[in-house]
C-alpha cells in the first residue's frame, strides 16, 4: 500500500478546502489514515512567520510539503490544500514525491465566481487595493499544465469532485510499485 | 501496530544526535517505517525565524511536535533530537501524543563532560559571553523527571543505549490498545 498526497491547487475562494474536507471525510469513513493540511489551518503553527511575498509563498508550500512527505513516506493519505500559485513552487513540491504517490488536483472555477463567492471579504479589500498581494487580482496565479485532475466547481457538485478523487486515491494507493504501469488519471471536466 | 514517537532531551553535546541517528538505522535495518528529526537538520527548513529565546524555543518544540504527531497518527516511528530543556514545552509537546505512542528519552550526560566534547565550539563561546542563550551556560536546563528511559552516555555504550530504546519502541509498537496493559519502562542507568 502507498501513501498518496493530493495536492489542490487553485484560485482563494475556488472550493478547494471544501473538496478537500469533503475528501477527507470520505477516505476517514473508509478506514483509510488520513491528514488534511489546509493553509489557512497550518500558517499559524508551522508559518506564523510567513507572508506573501514571492519568497514566502515558496517557504510556506515547501514547509507543507515537507510534513506531506513524511506522511506519505509512512504510507500515509495526506491531502493538501493550498493556492500555491507559483508554477515553479509546484514542480518543486512535486520533485519531492514518488511519481504515483502524487496526485495534483487543480480547481478551474474563474476569477469572477471565486471573486462573487469572496468568503472571507479578501478579494473586496484587494480590488480596494489594501491586499498588495493577494492571488487573482495583485499576485498572479499561474494556471498549471501538470495537473493529474481537474475539478471544475461550477459544473461539478462538491460530492462528484470528491469521489471522483477518492476513487483515484485509492487507485493510486493499491497499486504495485511499477510506475510504468500506472497510467495517467482521467480528468473529469 | 501502533506509531510511537522517540523525544531525546539533553545538553548541547549529550549525544542525543549519536543515539537518535543509531536508534534510527537500528529500526530502519529491521524494516520499520521511521523518520529522524534532527533539530539541527529541521531548524532550516521548518523554524529559519526562530530563534533560542524562550518563546522562540517553545515554538521549535511545537512545530517539531506537530511533525511527530502526524508521523505518529500515520502509524510510522519518529525519533526526535531536540535540547527541549524546559519541562513546560516538554509537558505540552507529551500531551499531543497517547501515552502508549510517546517515549521519552533523557540523555544525562553531565555538563562537564559535554563542554569537554564541545563538537561545535559553542560551549567555548558561551564561556566567552558570545552565546547569550546557550543551554547549560547562559540558558537554563531543566532535568526532566518523567522520562520513560534514562540514557547515560559516559557508562553506556551507543550501541547498549540504541539496542534498549530500540527494544522498548519495539514493545511500544506491538502493544494492544489497552493503556492499562502497560507497564512503564523501565531505566537502564
Amino acid at each position: 500500500m502507498k501513501g498518496v498526497c493530493v495536492w489542490f491547487t487553485g484560485l482563494p475562494c475556488s472550493g478547494k478546502t471544501t473538496t478537500a474536507e469533503r475528501l477527507t471525510e470520505y477516505l476517514a469513513e473508509s478506514g483509510e489514515s488520513v491528514t488534511l493540511l489546509d493553509s489557512d489551518m497550518i500558517r499559524p503553527v508551522l508559518c506564523p512567520d510567513l507572508g506573501f511575498s514571492r519568497e514566502d509563498r515558496r517557504s510556506n508550500v515547501l514547509r507543507i510539503a515537507f510534513v506531506a512527505r513524511e506522511i506519505v513516506r509512512h504510507r500515509g493519505i495526506v491531502v493538501v490544500a493550498t493556492v500555491s500559485p507559483f508554477d515553479e513552487d509546484r514542480k518543486l513540491v512535486r520533485s519531492m514525491f514518488d511519481p504515483p504517490c502524487f496526485v495534483q488536483v487543480y480547481i478551474t472555477t474563474p476569477l469572477e465566481e471565486c471573486e462573487r463567492r469572496d468568503v472571507k471579504g479578501h478579494y473586496a479589500k484587494a480590488r480596494a487595493g489594501q491586499l498588495p498581494m493577494f492571488t487573482g487580482i495583485s499576485s498572479p496565479y499561474e494556471v498549471p499544465d501538470d495537473s493529474e485532475l481537474i475539478c471544475d466547481t461550477e459544473t461539478h457538485s462538491v460530492t462528484a469532485s470528491a469521489l471522483e478523487i477518492f476513487q483515484a486515491v485509492q487507485y493510486r494507493r493499491s497499486e504495485s510499485d511499477v510506475r510504468t504501469a500506472l497510467p495517467t488519471l482521467r480528468a473529469f471536466v
